[in-house]
């Protein structure tokens, strides 16, 4: 892939700026490959990524990988207990140096002629290659790579943007959840038909939950909105909040989200790529699962399965729900322009274990059935605003605030 | 799909021009990205394109869906018993409102959020939205639908052609056979790795019948030629047809196909578009089946098994061959430039019930083995088209005067 | 397809030279479209390429078809006992003649309206069309076909290059061997996820041997290069070369092969498209079989079993690795920038007999897991070399210096 031309950039910011207020993006935004080639390098290949959990990195040696577009990469935990991310591939002849999705390695050997790489990415031994070879530029291509709260991030930019508003964010937000002293108990990997942009609209508006999710709608209080949310629901809103804060006081945590409609994203900062809340459920919800009933130890800090539901969410990639007893992870990543790969991924806390302490068919349904309703609506949108007679419909401004700002 | 340049068409036109008379096409009519959306813009989207049948169509509700290329588009029964053909898109996000092929609805409501649009494409609900939105505007993209002798079509141009050449043509041919009183037998979808051309230049000449086709040819004379036809097939051909003329008579059917060889088509009109004709079977046979023999209950108007074969073929995507007990229609529909979807429909008379009153493998083989051969050969065609040795040779004037005129 | 332009030439000339000497090629080499036109152009619709053997077309009317990339071929043998090599399609439209990989024919009859072709390519028969068509015009289009040593080899080209070359050197190497009185044993298909330019330069060092190849290390020395060759390993090969020379001395055959690493190549000639030599096996190897231990009956001319190991190779799709008991022939075909086909294929002499005189899991073995061991690699480095962090690395100057010349 070759970068794109300065007229192929002014026409995509044409393109961009013709949009009508208030309305969708129009069909080359879905499918285009110069498009799709302008989201790479000005999103993807820019800004933060998250890959995956501190606890799934625990002991130096433990690595995940994954595919952006294009790019291969790996991120591993050094020997001094910090993590490195690198392009996955060597720098001999580009083979793939890590074909696991995860997994534990002493150094990275490359399968084809075994040059070999150590924990932070110096090539430290190619046998046969001359002699005076100078293996300190042969290094593997290192990315920048951060964690916070538990959450791992990368970036594929030479000069990555500020990571300062996730870790403000994420972090004290994410403690008292222990996502650190966590494990992983289930993974499902999807690959959908429909570019990234139409699975983040679909996230970050709820005016389709009434009719899609009939178990979401039952345990959360966001899919009411300023036009829909009678006196007797915001009163059983203004009680729950109370109750909350009152409550978790006591423990440390706060209610950030206490109006009705979804928190408005972006949320914190000049960049607001991140964006942290706390809510309470629905009375008689202690968890997000199919009752409401709390299935798994109390995860983290919590001494009281009472503490609403943390959800975060950094562009352009990652959203978490996270309940008193498991914590639920999609992770985004574009496979060219027409098809997005997710992951979700389940923890519970790193003392829980599967059968004995609580079973998968009880914390999975909930957000596993939610996503699915999701994916399989995205797919079919993908079909239509492909077609020539889309034209971008108007957003409602009460329930659709934040497909606005994407 | 952005629409062609001026460039791109004079390149195409020229391609056009530089054809050797009397001979095929070149390569890239049949593969080619640019003169496959050259075919699109002046054929697919601009002329007739049959759609189902006015028997599918039977109730207020009832809709059929087709995917045209790229586009979606929906054909449903309106509450005053007229059709309306719309773009299977909703007007606020775009997503496809109808997923199944058909079915029957009050009205069509977006499974994303609701929008709702009552049968005549109106948008009549979108809770959510702002009170001020002029709905008016929001209502389904409308195309042109038309019904004759018991056949829909839809066009999806702006300005679509005159329809009266096919409603002079196949009205009064088509209405003894009762196709607005029959019902959907049986359907068969394929999908074939050929360009449409392909499928059209093969069913334009019976050149290839003897050798491919060894039930089609017991049963017809018109693939005898002008080089080919002894006085001994002329004087049966003769007999046929004076037989079926007089008998005919009574009934008010016409023998419109009297030489050897395939009718001339395009046939009728200045557009040309539309073709019917109706012939004497060989002696013996009564219906286009295995045996000859009659196998379901007559169809529409009959009184007797002897009414030859009625024959329709509107351009770029329909033909029909029906006999006293059944009718098979054949649906194309581009599907990139190296693919065509086809469906294959068997109908019967209203009245006829499977097993009591006919069986499946009585009425399908006939035709569907026909069609089979048809698109083996075809797939076969497009491995060598594409190939830079391939170059058109002449083309027979006996036998494939037709694909001439394509 | 088109041919490419001045311009799109200029382009890969300027890429190619900007190679850094002793490193790979850049990412475009192993994925772009235009350059994969200009490797047809240049190379693939130029060059000699291998088809099959010529015991698998001893009788006239025996054919051979194969794929290289966009065209369709067939090979025949002609009445007269030479061969005739064609493109694979019919002149009237374009219909793919001969569907099977292999197998015999009086004529080649087109399927679709039985143009007839004979042996040698004339049109003798096209029944149905106008009297005054000259079929003279009309026979198969016409590619060059060479056979020597029981190889058979086609050129694409208007203008072939010189046979001679390979003619010069398979030809007396390769007649011990007996392949034109061999026989086909097994073949094994496979499609590979990767550019045949990284299937290539995989097949063209032994730096990745050791790590990757477990059999063909034990049987074989020219893994060993000049870097890693102990003075008792020399000592090794130096005793096997004695040996060889002076044993094979008396049957005519020669030691072409000496020193240690992997013969030059290009070998001999100004084209250097081919390379032939003769190498000793380790001690205790007769075969490249599992245990070294002959398994079928001797090929060819040979009297005893320790005649070491024949390698042939021809740019850019052939190479084949032969022993005393058998041999193993190699073809590689594009399909396309992403994708190569290749084609395995084990003989043995024409006496033997399977289950009687071999058994296939005996024959087998050896090769196939060292191929599959190669094009896992090599689908690999198709994943790595196309993103854009790769940047061609080093190449050795001792183990990989057949790499850098191709
Ligand atoms: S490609 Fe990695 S060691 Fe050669
Ligand atoms: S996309 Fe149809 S209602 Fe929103
Ligand atoms: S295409 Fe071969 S005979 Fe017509």
């Amino acid at each position: 892939m070759t970068s794109l031309s300065t007229i192929q950039y002014q026409d995509i910011r044409q393109l961009a700026a013709a949009r009508t207020p208030g309305h969708g993006l129009v069909s080359r935004f879905y499918g285009d490959p110069i498009v799709h080639q302008a989201d790479l390098e000005t999103i993807w290949f820019h800004g933060w990524l998250f890959v995956g959990h501190s606890c799934q990195l625990k002991t130096p040696g433990d690595y995940l990988t994954l595919q952006v577009d294009s790019e291969p990469v790996v991120v591993i935990r050094n020997d001094d207990g910090r993590l490195g991310a690198f392009s996955n591939i060597c720098r001999h002849r580009g083979t793939i140096l890590c074909n696991d999705t995860s997994g534990h390695a002493g150094r990275l050997v490359c399968p084809y002629h075994q040059w070999t790489y150590d924990r932070g990415g110096q090539l430290v031994s190619c046998r046969g290659m001359d002699d005076d070879l100078d293996t300190s530029t042969l290094g593997l291509h290192r990315f920048a790579v951060e964690e916070t709260g538990g959450l791992v991030f990368v970036s594929l930019a030479a000069t990555p943007p500020p990571f300062d508003v996730a870790a403000q964010h994420i972090g004290p937000a994410a403690t008292p959840q222990g996502l650190e002293r966590a494990r992983v108990a289930a993974t499902v990997d999807y690959r959908l038909r429909a570019n990234w942009k139409i699975v983040w609209e679909n996230n970050r508006e709820c005016f389709h939950c009434n009719a899609n999710h009939p178990q979401y709608i039952l345990a959360n209080f966001d899919h009411y909105n300023t036009d829909d949310t009678s006196p007797q629901i915001q009163a059983a809103i203004d009680a729950a909040t109370q109750r909350s804060q009152h409550k978790w006081a006591a423990s440390g945590l706060e209610v950030t989200h206490t109006r009705t409609g979804m928190a408005t994203f972006p949320a914190p900062g000049p960049d607001g790529w991140v964006a942290v809340n706390r809510t309470p459920l629905v009375d008689g919800y202690l968890s997000e699962t199919m009752n409401g009933q709390q299935v798994a130890p109390l995860m983290g800090d919590y001494a009281d399965p009472d503490v609403g539901t943390l959800r975060m969410r950094t562009m352009p990639n990652f959203w978490n729900h996270s309940s008193c007893d498991h914590s639920v992870s999609t992770r985004l990543l574009p496979d060219g322009p027409h098809h997005t790969r997710i992951q979700v991924t389940w923890l519970v806390d790193e003392s829980a274990e599967a059968d004995r302490d609580y079973q998968l068919e009880d914390i999975m349904p909930f957000w596993q059935l939610t996503s699915e309703q999701d994916w399989a609506i995205c797919e079919n949108v993908q079909r239509g605003v492909t077609s020539r007679h889309y034209s971008p419909g108007p957003l409602s401004t009460a329930k659709e605030y934040n497909v606005d700002a994407l």
